[in-house]
């Protein structure tokens, strides 16, 4: 057991407080304090500091010395300001418990109120307020509230206790029992206690206390507190404040009450009080949602004047904090107590309009309005969205891989997607997984849902970069594509019937739900510019299409950080030519086909120059492995078997003849795809390593590349295209890609007399390109961090593969994070920053940059910005996100 | 173009040549200047510097000033030592001219002799000499090589004149040429070049010897010049001299003659003169075979007086080197002169056997006889080899993935091999290629053979360490293994046929082909026992049963640095209760599973144990993707294809049922390899990870472990077991496992009242794990660097499907060599660097060694020793390999 020092202080009344103690103090405690010390209408109290909860972590669940003595002291200071005693049995104080960490965490922690109530001080309460049924009530409110959070009785045993009494009552409702039953209701309380946990209901005080003490360092380490602060990133060494506080009472008649307001609207951001109260009753009844509580607005007609007291409270509190508050107060025989306040939660529209209004108003500048809006609550915003108001029944739920919400029709497969969309009908692509070939019917789909893959699968990766709404690694779907149905939670969904997907919340919902669009307004605008000022850091975007590209521009990027190649062959007509050049037998069977593809190629590179006129254009150089292209093993297989089969039931000669021209067919194919299968093609013949042993595609797309760009200068739009080489792991790689680069774009620029910049670089995304950056900048003139895939070699993880396995390490802790996600610091980033030393070691004036999906990811960004990189490049949809988290970044804050 | 400073000496005589001036002058040069200087007969010369070949490339293959005039100079002091001038009507002076780089490259560069003949000096070199014929033979032959040579003439254009000249004499020998035939000769040699290369041959000897110097230097740039660089890992920078030296003529008559010889026999080491020579010839005819040399002890009879003198010399010069030398010389008249001398090139049994000898006689001390063994060398002395002077018939070539021959007789399954080689059948594997599936067949075959996959492919690397000889990519095999037959250079091989495979030269050979076996003679013993004295670092075994460790410990392994605990359960007894692991629905049926699997798998760790006695034996925990247990996705499809297609043919009601039957198990099964089917198995769920979600692996694991060592200790035999848990990137990982370890290694042995020390230590083979080896270290108490997987991770390269484009990388120098043979120094060699510093920081008595295939290889050990790993592991015949090459890599030397 560790020691302790006895002489540390472990309590400090509000009044005493130190300023700006929220880690000693937690949230409340802290902001209690504050309060306090600004004059504020706060009932007296105390908080027990956080490190006195760590210390009693660390002490195997046993007090420091000192507390319960230092608590006392603080308890005698509280009694005297309250004029009332703990335990009195003529005048009682009572007191409320309360957790509080120096994060928030609502909800995670429990609460004990109207502690110190027994037999005696009830009827003392009763005595002294000259209302029985008051006393009577808080009491039992007390041994239930007790009974659950401190001893572990479940609150169902309690509620059944009240629901049975007030069955008895005519009106039904909490204010119509009588005392007697309120009293009945106590003592069958504290028999349920006993009998649940062989212990009795305390009835000394000083007992309650600390019991209920222990009971909220204990909850530090109950599992819903442990599973916030995993998803929340909130290490669990940090420990909670408790603070104690004199109760004030809501229910002491009809000129009492209770509510929690905010200062301004949470989801809309509009300026004014919002929320509720209910008069005669306890915060806990409004919390819990017990009885149904009132719009504050009522408030000014029931209680004018503390009303406007409190408006001016509420204006003075938004002034000191310098941000929106959420305010619960009570109100005692027409006296107006602050229980708490606290810097509010809100929509990201909502944070996008008060950051704003409020530098209107001079409460605060244009960098702390950029500082207030979390970025990732902006990527919501320009996303239709589900209409909060609808009546939704779930279907299954999944990851909420790419935002927005969509309704359309079952679709089973890619193909048929795409015939019916071409008819006008809106398809929401339904798969297990989906793979390259799958990208027609992707594109032509409002939402796509996947029954397996993470947050980093095809299927999500794809979708986010096209804005489509997607929920992936939805589990419990029963998929039967050939017999086009689907099962999930007792549904059945055939072909064609409706769903809407929520890829903002990982919902997928039956039939047609309505949608929102989203509305960027002037405020969005207004902040975006502010962020602009602020930011070091670039933004691109990654797109592959004219119209992608458009919409990045649209959303701020100043340039496309990556385009990739390959998108462009998975059309129909690309997709054959594509083909041939694989099967091709030599090099002259190649470069024919690779003719083929050459004007399509030149026109997908036209529309995206020309959409980022003026703008850099970073084009990578086909990347992925080439059987990528092919007919899948299986479902080659599949169909030579059935070739079989059929052919033993032919009856006609034409028949057979047919069925064996087409097994031949199949044969050749399958044997090209087993020469090219790869065991772990994400390790294989891929990147520049195509480039290597086919120059030929190299030389044919930067052609393409540079003729379009010529056709665009001979128009007069500007083009800066940066030509990128993926999979660089060896200097010589990029020596010879990137010479093979330059004689085939100056041939080009040559034969049509055009001058033209450009550069030459290459995608850092293997170890050894990080470890060996200083060769390959020799030759590469820029750098771009392929982050997704550095990190799948860094843990040796593929994204493809990892969802049966990190969920659950993140979950355990043995990861921080989703590595995929969030970029990893710790590892993958020291590759970046050494890799980009290095580079500028040896060229100091080295573009770096970053296209991985990491680039729209917001504690990601703010790393980049600390390594000093140029720019971060993500999706379109992103790009705000990524401006915005970069401009906190320049800022310094926490980007989260 | 570069400047070239004038001033700068680019010619040295012999006699003024700087001492060790090797890099400067070349080889060649070098030898010949240290020899003169010794007083040896060697004929004047001078020697054109490297450095002038390096400026003449910079300069785009221009000579740099100056240097035909330092030429003219050396050449005058020539003439003036031979008492002969340069094209000379009267008394001719002839000169060699000869290239010669730093390091030996034989038979890469050209050779030029005769040099300064035309028609002119040719009629006075006969009035000279008295003897027509000779001159006018070196005149036809000197034609002819410089037509060849420096012209570009192919040789075979002047063969055919001389072939038809000899068909027109009686002997048909070349000394059967009469003088006309001879000046025919070079007349028709002529008009050849003349009408090849549409220039003329210059009569004119300087331009000849200008000609001459420019074609050597041309000539580094060559092919195959370019070719044996790569092959040897020698620079291309580094540039050739030129040697040009008087002539001396071999063919003036029976008292002349030219010669090759040992100071000992280069393939046994036996000590006495060894080599060929021939009377009354110029040295190129015994190079190139024209006509057949004698044994050079026939030359005591012949010539004795020479002959002694020849044997005075070679001693002499064994003496000054210090090591066998490989002679040239001629004998002009009676008068013996030498050509050339250098280290001879020796077999491995020749190099074990001169260097114990040379220690023996007091030439060399025991250290440098460690450094005169090439480790390399020394891997084929520990396998059977085909006997050199058999006749043999190449069915295929591939990659020679694992040393030793062997014949048996072809089996294309591996079931097959098994079934027939329990009945003593020889058995030859023949597959496309192996996966663990075939684990069983290889343990059964005598020897391996692929038709696709690389030198560390599944086949290659379970060969070498079973010490099976493996011929790995035999790209050339057809394989038709339903048919049971296989095709190749145009012969047929049926399914039972006796093949030979060469695995030390990747051959494979028609029928039964003689084999020797090896002999480790004391010589052997010796040599090692000096290594070991030598030697810092320490050498284990990667070894799986007690066999393999006993083999081990035979060649000195001083323990287990990998046992791969997967290995063990491919056993027929083992896979199904494996399967029943990975089939089961929870922990309960995995459990039960387990149960079985616990006693076999403690049985394969006490053998392991028994055998290593008093050594360490690091045992790693299961690393593989489960579905490597389960059948091929592939073959369960086709599976379920063919049942469908006889379940359509079925004629009774019985069949039907039974496949019926059938085809439910196999789509059951077909399900559950589905969900384990991992896109990138390398980077899925393995190593750990398993652990992690499966904890009752590691638990069995550890607890057969731990039970076996029990069993060992109360035996009196002695245990130091090492758990090594694989595939590690983050600290909480090995955290989890290693607590997990101890936990029930301590229960084990608290069960059985055992005492024992052990190690809880993890494999280093992914990036991550090199970067946070502080972290990791914090719980590990030793690292074993995994350098085959970190390669992989590092490079983003899959070893499995690397061989499609690694060779022609390694070929155009995008690689200097294979980094799964050759440890990647720059890159890989950073993170074993970083890993091992960062791992020591932390724990300063961190035990660091070497696991992959890299332990065995001499370069990649010496690079090990430079970082202070502690050990490395290899397989079982590779262990002498690092025992030498960790000696070397101790006394500084070049470890290749």
């Amino acid at each position: 057991m560790p020691t302790v020092d006895t002489d540390r202080r472990w309590v400090y009344a509000f009044e005493d407080a130190p300023a700006d103690a929220r880690a000693l103090l937690g949230g409340k405690g802290a902001g209690l304090a504050a309060m306090t010390a600004a004059g504020l209408p706060v009932p007296p109290g105390f908080t027990i500091t956080t490190e006195a909860c760590v210390a009693y972590q660390d002490a195997g669940h046993h007090v420091p010395d000192g507390l319960w003595d230092q608590t006392e002291t603080a308890l005698a200071e509280v009694e005297a300001a309250a004029g009332r005693r703990f335990g009195d049995a003529d005048d009682p104080l009572l007191l409320s418990v309360r957790s509080g960490a120096a994060v928030s965490m609502p909800g995670m922690m429990d609460t004990v109120l109207n502690l110190g109530l027994n037999d005696g001080t009830a009827a003392a309460l009763a005595r002294q307020t000259g209302d029985e049924r008051f006393a009577y009530d808080a009491y039992r409110r007390f041994v239930a509230m007790f009974g659950e959070i401190v001893m572990g009785v479940e609150a169902d045993r309690f509620e059944r206790i009240v629901q049975r009494a007030k069955g008895q009552t005519e009106g039904g409702q909490d204010t119509d029992l009588s005392v007697d039953q309120l009293k009945e209701i106590v003592a069958q309380s504290k028999r349920v206690i006993a009998g649940q946990t062989r212990q009795h209901f305390p009835d000394d005080p000083r007992e309650q206390l600390r019991q209920a003490v222990a009971a909220v360092f204990d909850s530090w380490d109950n599992d819903r507190a442990v599973h916030y602060r995993r998803v929340h990133n909130i290490p669990d060494d940090i420990g909670t404040g408790v603070t104690v506080q004199a109760m004030v009472f809501g229910n002491k008649g009809w000129d009492s009450g209770t509510g929690v307001a905010f200062t301004r609207d949470p989801s809309t951001g509009a300026k004014g009080l919002y929320g509720e109260y209910l008069l005669n009753a306890q915060g806990e009844d409004v919390v819990a949602g017990i009885r149904t509580p009132k719009p504050i607005a009522e408030m000014a007609g029931d209680l004018p004047e503390t009303f406007d007291q409190f408006q001016a409270l509420a204006d003075q509190l938004e002034q000191t904090y310098g941000d929106v508050q959420d305010i619960e107060f009570t109100i005692e025989q027409g006296t107006l107590w602050l229980l708490q306040t606290r810097t509010a939660k809100r929509s990201g529209a909502a944070a996008v309009r008060i950051a704003v209004e409020m530098v209107g108003e001079g409460v605060i500048d244009e960098r702390t309005a950029v500082g207030r809006v979390d970025p990732a609550a902006l990527e919501a915003l320009l996303h239709p969205a589900v209409n909060d108001d609808a009546e939704v029944e779930l279907l299954a739920e999944g990851l909420p891989a790419s935002p927005g919400a969509a309704q359309g029709r079952v679709a089973f497969t890619s193909d048929d997607a795409e015939a019916r969309a071409a008819e006008g009908e809106p398809v929401v692509l339904v798969r297990q997984q989906t793979s390259p070939e799958d990208f027609h019917g992707m594109v032509a789909a409002v939402a796509v849902v996947t029954a397996e893959g993470g947050m980093t699968s095809h299927a999500a990766v794809v979708a986010r970069g096209m804005g489509t709404p997607c929920v992936a690694g939805a589990s419990s779907l029963r998929l039967d594509a050939a017999q086009g149905r689907l099962e999930a939670g007792g549904h059945t969904v055939l072909d064609g019937d409706w769903v809407t997907v929520d890829g903002a919340t990982g919902r997928v919902l039956l039939g047609r739900v309505p949608t929102k669009d989203p509305e960027l307004g002037d405020d969005f605008r207004t902040l975006m510019s502010w962020a602009d000022d602020v930011r070091r850091l670039g933004v691109r975007a990654n797109a592959d299409t004219g119209e992608d590209a458009a919409k990045a521009r649209e959303f701020g990027a100043e340039g496309i950080g990556l385009c990739r190649t390959e998108h462009m062959f998975f059309g129909d007509e690309r997709l054959q030519p594509m083909r041939e050049m694989i099967l091709a037998e030599d090099a002259g069977a190649r470069e024919a086909a690779l003719r083929k593809l050459l004007p399509l190629q030149r026109r997908d590179f036209d529309a995206l120059l020309r959409a980022m006129d003026g703008l850099p254009v970073t084009v990578r150089l086909l990347d992925p492995p080439l059987h990528e292209f092919l007919p899948d093993l299986l479902e080659l297989t599949g169909r030579i078997a059935e070739t079989k089969l059929a052919l033993k039931q032919a009856t006609t000669l034409e028949e057979m003849d047919r069925l064996l021209d087409e097994s031949a067919a199949s044969r050749a194919l399958l044997r090209q795809v087993e020469k090219l299968h790869e065991e772990n093609p994400m390790l294989g013949l891929r990147g520049c390593r195509l480039g290597m042993l086919y120059p030929e595609i190299t030389q044919m797309q930067v052609r393409a590349l540079f003729e379009a760009a010529a056709d665009c200068v001979e128009d007069g739009i500007g083009v800066q295209p940066e030509v990128m080489i993926p999979l660089v792991s060896a200097a010589a790689e990029i020596e010879t890609q990137a010479a093979l680069v330059r004689e085939t774009a100056d041939a080009v620029l040559a034969e049509r007399g055009v001058a033209l910049d450009y550069l030459v670089g290459t995608m850092i995304e293997l170890p050894r390109a990080a470890l060996r950056a200083g060769d390959i900048a020799r030759t590469a003139e820029f750098f771009s961090f392929g982050t997704n895939d550095l990190t799948q070699t860094t843990f040796g993880l593929s994204r493809d593969d990892a969802g049966r396995f990190l969920s659950a390490y993140v979950e355990r802790g043995v990861l921080p994070a989703d590595p995929f996600q969030t970029l990893d610091v710790e590892g993958v980033g020291e590759l970046v920053r050494l890799g980009t030393d290095r580079g500028r070691a040896e060229r100091p004036d080295l573009k770096v940059g970053v296209c991985g999906e990491h680039g729209g990811d917001p504690a990601s960004v703010a790393f980049f910005h600390g390594v000093g990189l140029d720019y971060v490049s993500c999706s379109p949809f992103r790009v705000p996100v990524a401006r915005l988290a970069a401009a906190r970044a320049t800022l310094g804050g926490d980007a989260s």
